[in-house]
């Protein structure tokens, strides 16, 4: 018997903010009868969303293809196959991978084979969260591309963030200071009480270049940068000279049809910085090095997280646009499971 | 006899563009008698010009102090050594070194150390250009920070100046292809039939990215800037993925209360780039490397340059000007000579 799947397809571009009425809600059906040598059938069992999803909705080159009209919002997801003619993956595996606002999918071999089998009984949600991308991205830009070092300075920008959190705490595991922007008491006291940052700034109230400048009289070494536009500015006016800067995500960028740059280049040649804007899945053949060290802090108690689980299919683009708004709490997410 | 000395101070600081006015004339005297032991008296007989200067007008923190109100303007220089108690720099010899906007000066055995002497019989106008600093800017910038290779596409901008005509040149000389970027057809001829740039455009008639886009369809290696805000965006929007930005100077924002940022930093992310401001001081110690490289090429007659000689004491404010104008052509200089 068919499966009817409902979908999330990209209805029209956003020009600036993205909306809820960007995307159209459709239904297909899913025949899990007379698959294809290689095919399977999966059911979505938990989505994650990413700030970087608001790229794939702009028709410029990028890092991967834009999503089209049309088309099933992509999004990492964590499935389980429902049907199988596929030996490496049989009916009950379960699959990480960039996959789509969708209930079912029937996949191709090719498409089958860009997902990652997950051991039986992780939990949907900590794989897209702490064991998920945005934890791969905080270990390869701080450690690979960030090449942080014990007892430098460390600036985290969306520092309560599912990728910033992570940041701060592997930075401050290697013997770091730290210094984490976030937005509200809220996201503060969690950053203090539970990630161990005990320097930090609140955006919303403090003046940002002024407070730096007050806490890093002497500058800061590296900079990890979620956010863009006027938080990247403070920061490159309080670096130390030849510092780095490892440009990660541009958030306050990616709603506005006229992002504002950093009004002080001339401070990156007076001051010598390197800036580098770096993508996780330039890595990913290397996750295993991230995941063991995520692992190690994890058990040692030394990693915390959290995650913002919605629910209802219904609610996906809703969802998404709680990234943008800040209203998040950790890592976000949304369950399709009962 | 003492000599009178005329001098250029710092009368005020400019807001936005920088002013003939900012700067006033005054007459000291320069006594070379009495000298203690190590104090040269210098006459001035030749000053640069660079687009840096005019950051050092600004009270804020960079890699030179900045000049004070009421202090003899910084300026590179070449001299000649009319009085001396200092056995290494005689009567008669040729120095070059950070000097200042006056026709005499008395130096401490201190600040005689910081400036180095030139070979009898080296005319001081190629001293400052083709072998001075812009020069080594130019090479170190290129080769140093830029890590050029040969088969690489590298864009350059400000391409008819004293440092980015010798950046072009370089470049072709490692067998490069090179674009170079100047504004009006006087600059680009020049760029053509002197230098060999045989890919230049015209920023002032032409669409930058569009051409840049429509030259380069696979995308360009490595940008030498000098110029930033629009220049500087439209190359990013033309790089290839893992390229490379050497950020030299930002001329379009030196003059301005509000220079503008690249707005599209984003794609520093999603094309992986690396942006790396310098300075040439911080390659000082080295520049012997340099100027062999230098020396070689003009043997082969593979360097072209030209300088801007401008005469008259009276003139120096003006002559700084005519960098931010663009009517400069060549290597700005101010000859002190009869």
């Amino acid at each position: 018997m068919a499966y009817r799947s409902q979908q999330w397809l990209l209805q029209s571009r956003p020009t600036g903010a993205v909306r809820e009425d960007n995307f159209s809600l459709h239904e297909v059906s899913v025949d899990p009868e007379g698959l294809e040598t290689g095919e399977v059938v999966v059911k979505t069992l938990c989505l994650g969303f990413e700030p970087a999803m608001r790229g794939w909705l702009d028709d410029v080159r990028s890092y991967l293809p834009p999503v089209q009209i049309g088309e099933v919002m992509r999004a990492p997801a964590v499935c389980r196959v429902v049907a199988s003619r596929n030996p490496e993956l049989p009916e009950g595996a379960l699959l990480m991978g960039f996959h789509g606002w969708q209930e079912y999918a029937r996949l191709s071999a090719s498409e089958a084979a860009t997902f990652n089998r997950l051991p039986e009984g992780t939990p949907p949600t900590m794989a897209l969260s702490i064991m998920g991308g945005t934890s791969l991205t905080a270990w390869f830009g701080l450690i690979e591309v960030g090449k942080v070092k014990a007892g430098e300075t460390v600036l985290v920008s969306g520092a309560a963030g599912a990728t910033g959190s992570v940041v701060c705490q592997l930075a401050l595991a290697r013997g770091c200071r730290v210094i984490g922007i976030a937005g509200g008491e809220e996201k503060l006291a969690w950053l203090r009480e539970e990630c161990g940052v005990s320097e930090v700034i609140d955006y919303k109230i403090q003046p940002l270049a002024e407070t730096l400048t007050q806490l890093c009289p002497d500058g800061i070494d590296l900079f990890f940068d979620n956010v863009g536009a006027g938080t990247l500015e403070a920061g490159i006016d309080n670096m130390r000279d030849h510092g780095r800067i490892v440009l990660c995500g541009a958030i306050a960028d990616y709603n506005t049809e006229n992002p504002q740059g950093p009004g002080n280049m001339f401070q990156v040649i007076a001051r010598r910085l390197q800036i580098n804007g770096f993508i996780m899945l330039d890595y990913i053949e290397r996750s295993q090095e991230a995941i063991d060290d995520l692992l190690t802090l994890l058990g040692e108690g030394k990693l915390a997280w959290r995650e913002d689980v919605q629910h209802g299919f219904e609610n996906i683009p809703a969802t998404l646009l709680r990234l943008f708004s800040g209203e998040n709490r950790g890592k976000q997410l949304l369950s399709l499971e009962d």
